[in-house]
């Protein structure tokens, strides 16, 4: 502990002070995750200047955000994720967008405003910085882009080969205004079912960016924030019953939750789901239902009939639901079922995958 | 997709059931993050029954809190902490006990009332469930010693090789009463500093349930929520200028911080600083100092002089702070500095490790 009194103590409440001078083309190391001067090094020179507001500037234990900014609101929503993706950067995204995408959408699922995320970052050793850097500074864009502000973060290194390369884990804290709260609970019979753009884009671009399909395809994820297509839809007047982003499992998963969780049966059309052509060819090739692929930019609602026209017109106004279309409408028979009417007039069942259809996207 | 009739969609909204039957030994599989049945599986035989409350019962894409609870208070509290350690389990707690009791005593470092978590975790493939079960049951009894609810949460699995077995991140929020936030801007020339029990004591826990140590000890990690205890130090009616939790980088990385945050010096006594001697006998022995060594419920306080007594008194009346002690005050001198008066008289900066001094422990 001797040291010369000489040697400065770093002073971290300082910008992009730099005690231990790293080259550009350096990798994360151990002690990036110790708590000591490489810690604050990497908040200097990575978290700070991409991500930086006066809450993360704080440096405390936890970012203190004024009550005022609540008011009138009726109530709290919180919400995690954690995020691991491979590769770490795809055609129209990385995993920093997902990270920042995936919380705010839970967040406006639930009828919210996204204000204030955190990041939890856990890091292989001898991951490239430039690689974090470029994560990084996409969660900026997105955090802009939902006008969310990240106001704690942590960080944690690993051993190499303990870890492939980088997961990210977001929470976020949501306000959600009297009456808004849009959930599972309160889908009624009559209700019809929404959806906001193309099915499968987030998979299958995926997939293709790891070199898993046989043919090149333009695809690309669709990854966003939807809070702003939420809001327009709420600006409608409408009261938006529920809402869910089709991630994991894909629509069906979705629906077949939704279902089992407000005792209602749902009649989706099969020719109304909107598929891309290329990812309808993909999905043939490889043996995948679209409606199990994963969506990061995607939602299904469900409006009172009544409402239907104008939210769908709302959304179509919208830049991340230029393509929304009316899919179904929710029934008191076969509650807890999702039932597809098919082309030629059959109706089957929608099932949930049990397992893991695909490798890890998202 | 095609499905008999027969078949049911599982009703996730239910409790046990249980479609994808698993037997009491079996592992993790990556459909246990796929967002599928064996994800509404796990989540019904293990989280909802450990954790489960009316919140996280919702389903939700977030857990929605009535802000009616936070009436009455000042600020609310937001931080994220990831965890990793091995062994997964060690004496006196493990990485359950430790996600939960690291995020709450953060909330609790800025004067909160720690209230609400989430918690995402990322398992790898073929980790048992018995020791998901182990850990996520250590979680519910570290959430309900702190009086905190698990709200939220989420699960990724990764494949086998991608990951060391577990990682946990949790976020929390918490609420702050009026003029009780602590921080470190309030500490002044003249407060007292207070730590509250011996030093050092989870880092060689950790680093002998690794084996790496060349003889037994007893030691056991101290992780324990801090909420009570701050809540005792509060209701002494001191004004508590600023707390925080010495984890990572021990007691000298949090000076160190708090001193350059600050902008004051610090002058403590190596002599009032607690630790074991079996604590300093590890260190000896393997070079460390204690000061540098991880602790995961401890805390140091800031305080005005003039309360340090009964700040003091308050905290060896709780069952967390039976062992406090003061170990030195804040000066006008050397500011952003931490000084050490030595056994013999002399002074010494402390500094604090560049990187990682031990393997990762907390």
């Amino acid at each position: 502990m001797k040291r010369d009194e000489d040697d400065r103590v770093p002073d971290l409440s300082q910008g992009p002070a730099c005690p231990v001078p790293l080259p550009p083309d350096s990798h994360v190391v151990l002690g990036h995750g110790s708590g000591g001067r490489l810690t604050a090094d990497l908040i200097a020179r990575v978290f700070r200047p991409l991500l930086g507001n006066s809450f993360l500037a704080a440096g405390e234990d936890a970012a203190v955000l004024p009550l005022a900014e609540l008011a009138g609101a009726g109530e709290l929503a919180l919400t995690t994720d954690t995020h691991v993706v491979t590769p770490l950067f795809f055609p129209g995204g990385d995993i920093g967008r997902l990270a920042v995408c995936g919380t705010v959408n839970d967040l406006a699922m639930m009828g919210a405003r996204p204000r204030w995320l955190t990041a939890g970052f856990l890091l292989e050793e001898g991951l490239p910085l430039a690689d974090l850097t470029a994560v990084v500074a996409s969660m900026r864009d997105a955090a802009r882009e939902a006008d969310v502000l990240v106001v704690a973060g942590d960080t944690k290194v690993v051993e190499r080969g303990a870890l492939d390369r980088l997961a990210i884990t977001t929470a976020g804290v949501g306000v959600i205004a009297p009456g808004a709260a849009a959930r599972a609970a309160r889908i009624v019979p009559g209700d019809a079912i929404l959806v906001s753009g193309f099915l499968g884009d987030h998979g299958i671009a995926v997939l293709a960016a790891r070199g898993q399909l046989a043919f090149r395809t333009e695809i690309r994820s669709d990854v966003a924030p939807l809070a702003s297509l939420v809001a327009a839809m709420q600006a409608t007047g409408a009261d938006l019953h529920a809402l869910r982003d089709p991630t994991r499992g894909g629509l069906a998963a979705s629906l077949a939750e939704l279902a089992a969780q407000s005792g209602t049966g749902f009649l989706v059309a099969e020719t109304a789901l909107p598929v891309r052509p290329e990812v309808a060819s993909a999905c043939e090739m490889l043996g995948f239902d679209p409606l199990h692929v994963a969506n990061e930019g995607k939602l299904v609602a469900f409006v009172p009939a009544a409402d239907a026209d104008r939210v769908l017109a709302a959304m179509r106004a919208h830049p991340r639901g230029t393509d929304a279309k009316r899919i179904g409408m929710v029934t008191a028979e076969h509650p807890g079922r999702v039932l597809l009417e098919t082309a030629i007039g059959g109706r089957r069942l929608v099932d949930v995958p049990a397992g893991e259809l695909l490798p890890r996207i998202c």
